[in-house]
């Protein structure tokens, strides 16, 4: 299936607003084995928009708009996607009437303008909003379909999720199964390279690498008549890709590596305390995203000057004087540290230089990260590259791989 | 003038992705005057990108083309750019030397699909690139412009910033002017709804708002023949910002909060510290991102458990016992102990509920924010709306709100 994507909104062509809504839909669709083909953003300009439909209707079996369905611009993408369809605009009073309940609930009056929420093309299918008041439309029309979904990114997903999904799986008439395979020690090149011979000349499955800090997810997508010949298709792909790339693989989930730390935690019952110079707090404030931490994460310190290493985290000052705080004997005490102070499973560390300049004699980039466990403490000298940031990102991944492979080790003894 | 930007690359198409540079461009070129009316991204497929090059041209003055100008597609994007403007390539000796001389400093040998970056569309202007080998393009023809930049957006942007933005400028012969005012503690529809009159109908100067959480940024732009002009279609504008929203302004800049915060620190010597629990290290790793704050930011204690809040920050177990975490006195003794501890002139601290569930008959949201300085301590109750997430983030920046109001109280002394 062949599809393309419109957004609509002046705010995306002003650069107010990133349209991530594309990359949601275009990963989404792309798992589901549709084609996507192109995208196109237009303002709210029913010219340039009509346009924009026609152009892609012509192309493309499947369209999807996001974005013109609130009620100050209600009339612009759904009255100009009926007009391409030939359809006229009909009121539906039940929807009128949710308006007003709506509003009600809230004791606010309920603006004219809103009632052009309750028009509808005509033979239109009307698909639920369950976090606003603007509906979803959908239309088919001699093997075409397009849908108008609401620009606020969580609306837009939980309709996407909720009312669309299925009905494409069913128009493309095939199961489409994807795999996913999250790796951390490789880079994207690195890993393109190993499945080269996989990718290219690829129909069914296709594989797709995406990219993060320190990270590559690997989704094989394949399709078949039914569940069976679909997952028949993953097979081989499946031992080539643990053969050739497993020793980097730590979930088979689209988590990102905290998000998989901070679950596996959980899950394990390892309590977790940080000391962080350079992350600066980005190690457990990532971690807190993850929900049900509170169970394992007791807490840290951010000893981002080095008084603060010696007097609050307990750093030998003979260490801080003799190797400096940028030092693996540093490193080392720190981890120690945190893990006896907050009397936690696991205990981590990390001390370096982001940048913009050097210290002590030595270069940006220079990091070094530490666990502490029962089995004992660990450290590992590292070179980053990259801005400020990126060295900082890097940094909080490692200390995650380095609990990573602290698992692996445990486990196989 | 009217521009179209066209992004190519099928990573996009298939959600790998993330399109951030037509943000950055777009907003960039509203900024400078410019009118964008469409954003396009197609593959890396020859046909799809000449009808989206065509019909750009048939539309725009101006046309910015991002990607597939890398060694392996290098063909893709300048061919098809120089077909559509009827110009063939041409051999560069100078830049095929300058690309050995590259991979020879590397110890690399060089590939020979690299030798494609050497061909270059007849009558282009060539474009370096500091910071890759694919250099850009630009071509003039009957009035119309046509740019090529690398995808990469450290490339895209560096590009942009020394080898374009001087060039639109003097086509679009105008003097453009933009003036930032960066507000906090008002929504964003609300900061429209205060500057509606001037919104309405606006076409010298135009003013867009561009909204983060719990920030919003207005940019007004005006253009005149020259500085002077320019710089007198926004006198009214700025009096009446003033008079309406003054109260909200921290910054005339565009550095968001954390930013402004981490750079006035440092401007002001202030030293700081923070106490944090359900933020976690946000507000630390968050103004760690400022470079040089290392001068100010002493540290900070991560109190995510109750045992942490007692015995490694001090806060009095009778204060948890009788009040709790999540309360106005638990929050008061954070901040006083943090600045004790770390000996610094401001301390901080959070400590709520960021969901999913609530916790001691406490609703989800409800989060008590503090500052302690020389002239005593402050603590403040919120109720925040929004995922795990967002109550987090505007926990940080209430934080950094406060820091504000004291400055403001202070200075006015």
């Amino acid at each position: 299936m062949e599809c393309e994507l419109i957004s609509v909104g002046t705010e995306m062509l002003t650069g107010a607003i990133l349209n991530t809504n594309v990359q949601y839909l275009s990963e989404n669709l792309s798992g589901m084995g549709v084609n996507v083909r192109r995208h196109v953003t237009v303002g709210d300009n029913p010219e340039r928009l009509e346009q924009a439909i026609r152009d892609a209707l012509k192309r493309a079996d499947l369209v999807i708009l996001t974005g013109g369905t609130g009620p100050t611009q209600d009339d612009l993408t759904k009255e100009t996607a009926a007009a391409c369809f030939g359809k006229a605009m009909v009121f539906h009073p039940e929807i009128a009437k949710g308006l007003e309940d709506y509003f009600r609930a809230r004791g606010v009056e309920m603006t004219e303008n809103n009632l052009s929420q309750a028009m509808i093309p005509e033979g239109a299918e009307i698909l639920e909003n369950p976090n606003g008041t603007a509906p979803g439309i959908l239309m088919e029309e001699c093997g075409r379909m397009m849908v108008l979904l609401p620009g606020p990114p969580r609306e837009m997903k939980a309709m996407f999720e909720e009312s669309v999904r299925e009905r494409i799986e069913k128009k493309s008439r095939a199961c489409v199964l994807s795999r996913y395979y999250h790796l951390t020690g490789i880079g994207e090149s690195a890993a393109e390279e190993a499945l080269m011979d996989l990718m290219e000349g690829q129909t069914n499955p296709t594989l797709a690498t995406y990219c993060k800090p320190d990270q590559v997810l690997i989704r094989v997508t394949s399709s078949g008549r039914n569940r069976e010949e679909a997952e028949k298709f993953q097979e081989n792909y499946d031992i080539i890709i643990r053969q050739r790339l497993g020793e980097y693989l730590f979930t088979e989930s689209k988590d990102t590596l905290p998000e998989w730390a901070g679950k596996t935690l959980i899950e394990e019952g390892l309590t977790f305390a940080s000391a962080e110079s350079l992350t600066a707090g980005m190690i457990t404030s990532t971690l807190a995203e993850v929900p049900g931490i509170s169970s394992v994460l007791r807490g840290g310190i951010v000893c981002y000057e080095n008084p603060v290493k010696e007097k609050v985290l307990g750093v030998s000052g003979e260490t801080l004087r003799r190797y400096g705080a940028v030092s693996e004997e540093c490193c080392r005490e720190m981890a120690v540290r945190i893990r006896a102070i907050m009397g936690c499973d696991i205990g981590v560390a990390t001390t370096g230089l982001a940048g913009p300049a050097g210290d002590e004699g030595k270069p940006v980039g220079l990091v070094y990260t530490g666990i502490c466990t029962k089995d004992g403490v660990r450290v590992e000298e590292n070179h980053f590259r990259g801005t400020r940031e990126d060295i900082r990102v890097r940094s909080m991944n490692k200390v995650f791989k380095m609990f990573r492979d602290y698992l692996k080790e445990r486990k196989t003894v």
